[in-house]
């Protein structure tokens, strides 16, 4: 290892802008996240406060110092002076992996920030938060193996967990499930292992689809290993994703910490099936708790293999919907997206851009037939001119049209998805 | 016929007292209600608040007389010169069957209160006025055919529907419901069809329970012909009750319009399967419109006979709870009764005979740790006399208990069921 650059040479150059005027990411910043991911387990919110303040290359140099506070040197202590970071990069590109950073582009920050926000709410003492396997702390890097767009993958992505030791009929539906989502446009996210998670990756990919798997080992390991052929096709057709670094083992307790993306990563959550305590509730409930969808497949009653998922259903609190088909999940993820079918329910962020008096306007708009500006402003409680200098804008944004009889709300855009 | 007295003779005479001192209900006043019952086809808003307003006996004189109001005389049309009240009387006898009339102790009035309510809000105009397979009218008399007491049988009642082109597995759970209800002290209350229906009745009479048929014919018919040997049993060990009098044909609107008591004689409707678009569904909605529980038992989602269960399932509006045995529903319906877990919300008529005062002691009670009755003045804003005085009542009618530290509420009584 002698031939390669040392990290601390390199993180010397690396104090400089993290990203480029190009928008290309330092190389000692990836390099830096590469050394962090492998330093500490992930999930740990005093670790990644740490690396959030100092900025990934400054939290380099202080652990490597010696320099950080106890209890995050707590949390690397004798990995502080060790480094496979540039191993690690190697490893991982001769799979066909890469780290994705938080500073990419490609970083899927919109559908992160969940955990973030969730984050913000954990105390300062270390003593009082959440354990390593349930706080909700983004990553500080995912190691990803496949040609795609991580954040184009995840835009329009759910989902699909259940048992390992499935039934035949928990299988077809997860794998109709995966085909149909897929089909629509949309990703299936799941872990890797037998039963629901197979399933489903493999109803996506029997439609041509691509798809995600987040794994809780390194991206050039199979495991299960008798899914080494499936990760291979997931890697072609789609994403692995891991938040730990190359050659990692798939230890207990990484699976739980590994959880929290799954749902962070999805815009909901579809458990096909579970039995009672298992795991696949934890995951819903843990979706839930991030503000996600939670969509619960029925089955016989008479099957233990669905008595979690009945549970989910008769739990009020939790606010899960039932669903049986992908037009049903579609419905159910797509109101925060533009599956939308219900103009009064527009995505938010559309509106964000807009001034109050936009929003006004927009407000008085008829779904149906058109008014004129006069109606509009009378409506909206402001003078007309103000009204016509609102229009135009509006329009262009797609959100209001002109017809004969006036100004509507533009209808939701019909892409058939 | 000459021989049996003459309706109208023994009308004259009933216009008395229809209820004696000793509670038993004048004879003309249950021959005017079979004579009702077979005048106009069950279901009529205008026909039941012409026999309310008037009373059964100057119902049938006025009918008789032709001086019922126009609307009226148009239901019965025909009839209003024929009489078959006694033979009906005798028929059923002859059955094991009586007719059972509001005026009597046994009639079911607190349930079918719901119907009374719905009923009120239909429009005096009876072009205006629910059809009748859709009115929620209370009946006129109801044919009960079976040693049981129809108030106490209904008492403890939970519907149990679904498709009569059933599945094993739908068959299956409405047996084990059937069972399980029985076992709890529960009666099944169903029709009597092929598939759920006849599972459901099946299964409480193999836990040696009562169940209640609620037929669209008369009680002395078998229909379908194949459930003859069924409908004997329930009518030995439960009930069979219609609102037609005996040799009624079972047509088809009567169904419909039999389904309202199905859901009014119960404290909710359990929807085993269901095809999409289905009769079941259209049940479910009307125990929702009279305030009952509707619950909903899952499936596969690839059985099409679970697609109208998944569909009541996602209607947020239905408020339907999913069940997948006797002790989801048990929880569900029990909310309203006494297998309540819950001392906020013990059963309303034990408090309905209290004072005012008893009331707010009564709210003033704790669940858990006993107080004094000065702490229970202050709360309930009264004098401590007065909470002195009302306390040993509250104790007789089980409703608070005193500890060593005071008084506090009564835990909800624990009967095992």
């Amino acid at each position: 290892m002698t031939a390669l650059p040392s990290l601390d040479e390199d993180i010397e150059q690396g104090l400089v802008e993290p990203v480029g005027p190009d928008g290309d990411v330092a190389p000692a910043v990836r390099r830096a996240r590469a050394w962090l991911s492998r330093a500490a387990e992930p999930g740990s919110v005093a670790f990644w406060r740490f690396v959030e303040d100092a900025g990934p290359v400054e939290a380099v140099r202080r652990l490597r110092a010696g320099r950080a506070p106890d209890a995050v040197r707590a949390l690397v202590g004798a990995r502080a002076g060790q480094d496979a970071s540039l191993v690690d990069l190697q490893r991982a590109r001769r799979c066909g992996a890469r780290l994705v950073v938080p500073e990419d582009d490609e970083w899927p920050a919109p559908l992160l920030h969940c955990l973030t926000v969730a984050t913000s709410a954990e105390s300062d003492d270390p003593r009082q938060q959440s354990p390593r396997t349930l706080a909700p702390v983004p990553p500080i890097a995912l190691w990803v193996r496949g040609a795609a767009r991580l954040d184009e993958l995840a835009d329009r992505s759910v989902a699909v967990v259940g048992a390992r030791a499935s039934t035949a009929y928990g299988e077809h539906v997860a794998g109709e499930l995966g085909h149909q989502l897929g089909d629509r446009g949309w990703t299936v996210v799941s872990g890797g292992a037998y039963g629901i998670d197979a399933a489903a990756h493999r109803g996506a990919l029997a439609a041509g689809a691509p798809t995600l798997a987040v794994l809780a080992c390194g991206v050039d390991r199979a495991y299960p290993a008798a899914h080494g052929a499936l990760f291979h096709r997931i890697a072609e057709e789609g994403l692995l994703v891991s938040e730990w670094p190359p050659t990692a083992a798939p230890h207990k307790h990484r699976f739980l910490v590994r959880n929290r993306l799954i749902a962070g990563l999805t815009r909901g959550t579809v458990v096909v099936e579970a039995a009672a305590r298992s795991g696949a509730l934890a995951t819903a409930r843990r979706a839930q708790r991030l503000g996600r969808q939670v969509m619960v497949v029925p089955g016989p009653v008479t099957s233990a293999l669905s008595v979690g998922c009945h549970e989910l259903l008769r739990d009020a609190e939790l606010g899960a919907v039932l669903v049986a088909d992908a037009a049903h999940v579609v419905e159910a993820v797509g109101r925060l997206g533009e599956d939308l079918a219900d103009p009064p329910e527009r995505p938010t962020d559309l509106r964000d851009g807009l001034s109050d008096l936009a929003v006004r306007v927009l407000d008085a708009c008829p779904v149906r037939v058109g008014v004129s500006p006069e109606r509009l402003a009378a409506v909206a409680g402001c003078d007309v001119l103000d009204v016509l200098r609102v229009l135009p804008a509006l329009e262009l944004a797609d959100l209001v049209q002109r017809t004969d009889s006036g100004w509507r709300l533009a209808p939701p855009p019909e892409d058939g998805r």
